[in-house]
């Protein structure tokens, strides 16, 4: 079955969306993000999207979603890599992405991670 | 046009395998990975497989060949995250992967190639 590996880096997950996402794939994430988070003790969640041309309303909201589950789980999500075109898109479409920070890239997405949980 | 996407975390490059490999995705993986390890002077590569439930010899030989590339611009390559099911499916191939150290996931690999060039 097709699934989007988690990689864990200290106590940080790390996910990289390449592929396209649809309905199943997005729960399948979901619900194996959530349990490695409360497996691994993860602080922090990285959603890396650098391999994304588009970012629509599906998979913001899926992001968006992912998110507030890590919260409640008491782990912090940043998505990184996010392409100019993507950010001109998101803001020209109207689509924001509530409760989710970003950072350029995934070591200043570890750093903003470590800011914030080290302090 | 479809790329891997590389991950830069300290001096390491992360790549997360996650989709079929064909020739030109190959290519341009290993045009972009040298590329990066000589701008981001990278010291060791991590590729991980853990989505990959066959590596044939193809894919063996992209990844011995990668390998050696990032050798001969001095940075270490080691392979993560193999399913247990690739690993009977190589030995019973009879294929090897020359010049390639494994490790069991994303944490280990940093671990092993920490120790290989901080000694």
């Amino acid at each position: 079955m097709e699934r989007i590996p988690i990689l864990r880096i200290g106590d940080l997950l790390l996910v990289s969306i390449q592929v396209d996402m649809h309905d199943r794939l997005a729960m399948t994430l979901q619900d194996d993000l959530t349990d490695r988070i409360v497996k691994d003790r993860a602080k922090g969640v990285l959603i890396d999207i650098s391999a994304l041309d588009l970012v629509d309303s599906f998979i913001g909201r899926m992001i968006s979603n992912t998110a507030a589950m890590a919260r409640v789980l008491d782990a912090q999500t940043v998505l990184v890599g996010m392409q100019p075109a993507v950010a001109i898109t998101l803001v020209e479409l109207g689509l924001t992405l509530p409760g989710v920070k970003t950072a350029l890239n995934v070591e200043k997405g570890i750093a903003l991670l470590g800011k914030s949980y080290q302090s």
